[in-house]
């Protein structure tokens, strides 16, 4: 995939020094130099990380133009002076690239309850940018810079005609672990050139983070630093979009908000398989959404997952607890294509074709039918490996 | 430990055949040859195994003479056909020793979506009836003859002294899988010669439930078994309790539910933690048991306790997503003794100490402190080891 920057952002991604290996990036610096229009989605948990506080201050803006990310502390649990070095990095950030700090936002992603090594955030600050790109290049160094315990860089890009315009939009996240709605646990920072107010920016970000970020999980734990940012350049040209011009942005963003989303869980800490959960038959999405998310965090359909074992009352068992009315009898499973249970009964199946089926595949897909209407909810996550036990067992120690 | 049976009841626990190795139990025989007021408290899920709407549907009860339990299979899932299986199998018991079918109650766990095997059910029922005794034996083997993937068969006895008479209590129950309140999945059966109106047996019962049985999990995986059965013979004596005498055996029942209860997550599949976690200063004990839950069902404080790594920040922030409304600059943490957070900020502590205390005890307290209010809270899990999800990746196939 060959990745277009969007207009009117320069970026780098660099090793400050938080992270221990010299090689690996841990500071990211996005600076958008006429100001963007941004919006924030943050995590839901009362117990969150002073960027966090912070952004959710400072959004929807019509005037950001530093976005500056560190990676390996998440600045979170640290009180009043995680919240005064949160403003020292924005500060930092700002005058590295000659701004104001009032115009910057922050995010950080780590270890929890270790206070920020600010000599490092200076030296990341002031060694990114010294190199701002616009190039794909750059894109990738600064996507790899908010990485923690991800496997590989996470992004996504899209080009959609609104307008008589060809507007681009490219997007990073990252996140492996702590990964449960709403938000998972998580930073993405979505960028594009397309002319938006912040009214309408906030507006698509909470649309499409409902379709997407809020519809993964790793092992259901909410994180206390999720942020997803929405920056818009405006530099496609043109008035800030309305109406069917929005709806066709809104459609473009959400479609790439759901493929980085999936990246999150495809790589869980430890995951074997990306699981797709899609329900219908539910009377409203709440409902079907609810089940998709209880079946998602099973640890028992997890691992029978990762063992590529059909245990398939694991899953109907889980619907069941899901706190959503629905009549038993109604119920149908299909597995990756194999139909396992149909109107609340068992249906023979060879076990061995489909425990090959779901070994072969990276994706397992499990579909729940239910005969309770017509709404539907899709859900993705990982499975539970012993690798995510091990990994896991022994993070600070 | 030695256990009185409580009089009034004789029981035996045999291999009929649902378990490939013979030497392990696989059915119970529980008979009250006067009767027995009998009390249920059953599983929540919407999809609930066909012994589940059968007892249901039998208590409360003046006059249950038979509980017949099975290993190995749990009749869930089933359909139509599982029904009749159960009412034979009900059939089956009352009928080896002498009893009309209706006063019968039958509890079944193991395999979800199998259909029973009546042959060995048949079998089961008649070699248990054979030799039923009162004594410590029978009883132990009774509670051998529910098990699944328990390590250690779990019972609990108590006497208490009411309106001067001597009454005992004798419970048994398994889960080490599945277990997610309410109820935990699992099968637990109490027995006392107390005199108990049905309807005083169902308010005690459900009343202890709510202070063990809805206080634990291993995984958080509501069954579709769960199945708490309180049978109370009258033998010790009088009138049915009421009044002071009837809250004297409550507290007895409450306590003795509490210690069978724990034992369930201490023989958690491949767990070797039992943790207990404990919450004080909320304004209800709602907010404070949803608090404890939701602590106790991080996969991440969870993995953090196998590996003895005392990383506060998981179990702070579990807390942080609860849904319970609280002063993050209010919380404070203490594991094992060891003060690790204070009014919302770290408290310098040596991890290694902390975490040596976590290895070297097979217990793991986890206190958190709020300052909403006085009401306090309890729950019970094990921590989540590699030998979890070997065995759980690996079930039925």
């Amino acid at each position: 995939m060959s990745i277009e920057v969007p207009a009117g952002f320069v970026m780098n991604g660099v090793h400050g020094g938080i992270k221990k290996v010299a090689t690996k990036e841990d500071f990211t610096l996005i600076h958008c130099p006429k100001g963007a229009t941004a919006a924030g989605v943050y995590t839901q948990n009362l117990v969150f990380a002073a960027p966090v506080g912070f952004d959710r201050s400072r959004t929807p803006s019509a005037n950001i133009r530093v976005v500056a990310v560190n990676s390996g502390n998440a600045n979170a649990c640290t009180g009043e002076r995680g919240m005064n070095d949160c403003r020292e990095m924005a500060r930092l950030a700002a005058t590295a690239v000659g701004e104001n700090e009032q115009t910057a936002l922050v995010m950080s992603t780590g270890v929890i309850g270790v206070f920020l090594p600010m000599d490092k955030i200076a030296n990341g600050a002031k060694l990114a940018a010294e190199k701002l790109g616009n190039d794909e290049a750059s894109f990738l160094a600064a996507a790899r810079g908010i990485m923690t315990t991800d496997q590989f860089h996470k992004v996504v890009a899209r080009q959609v005609n609104v307008a008589g315009r060809t507007i681009r939009l490219a997007g990073m996240c990252k996140g492996a672990g702590m990964i449960g709605p709403h938000m998972a646990t998580m930073l993405a920072i979505m960028l594009t050139d397309a002319p938006l107010t912040p009214a309408a920016a906030q507006q698509v970000l909470k649309a499409a983070t409902d379709e997407s970020f809020n519809c993964i999980s790793v092992e259901g734990h909410m994180s206390t630093n999720d942020t997803l940012l929405l920056l818009a350049s405006g530099a496609a040209g043109g008035e800030p979009l309305t109406g069917s011009d929005l709806a066709a942005f809104q459609a473009a963003l959400t479609d790439a908000c759901i493929e980085l989303a999936q990246q999150i869980p495809d790589d869980g800490e430890g995951a074997s398989h990306l699981i797709g959960i899609e329900i219908t038959g539910c009377q409203t999405r709440d409902a079907a959404q609810q089940i998709a998310k209880t079946v998602a965090n099973s640890a028992l359909v997890k691992t029978a997952v990762a063992g590529a074992d059909p245990n398939w009352g694991r899953i109907v068992s889980a619907a069941g607890y899901a706190g959503v009315p629905f009549n038993p009898d109604g119920v149908g499973l299909i597995v990756n294509g194999h139909e396992l249970y149909r109107a609340g009964a068992p249906v023979p199946f060879d076990a061995k074709t489909v425990s090959a089926a779901i070994k072969s595949e990276r994706k397992t897909h499990i579909k729940l039918t239910f005969t309770e209407g017509s709404a539907v909810g899709r859900f993705w996550t990982s499975d539970l490996n012993v690798n995510y036990v091990r990994f896991n067992a022994d993070y600070t120690t």
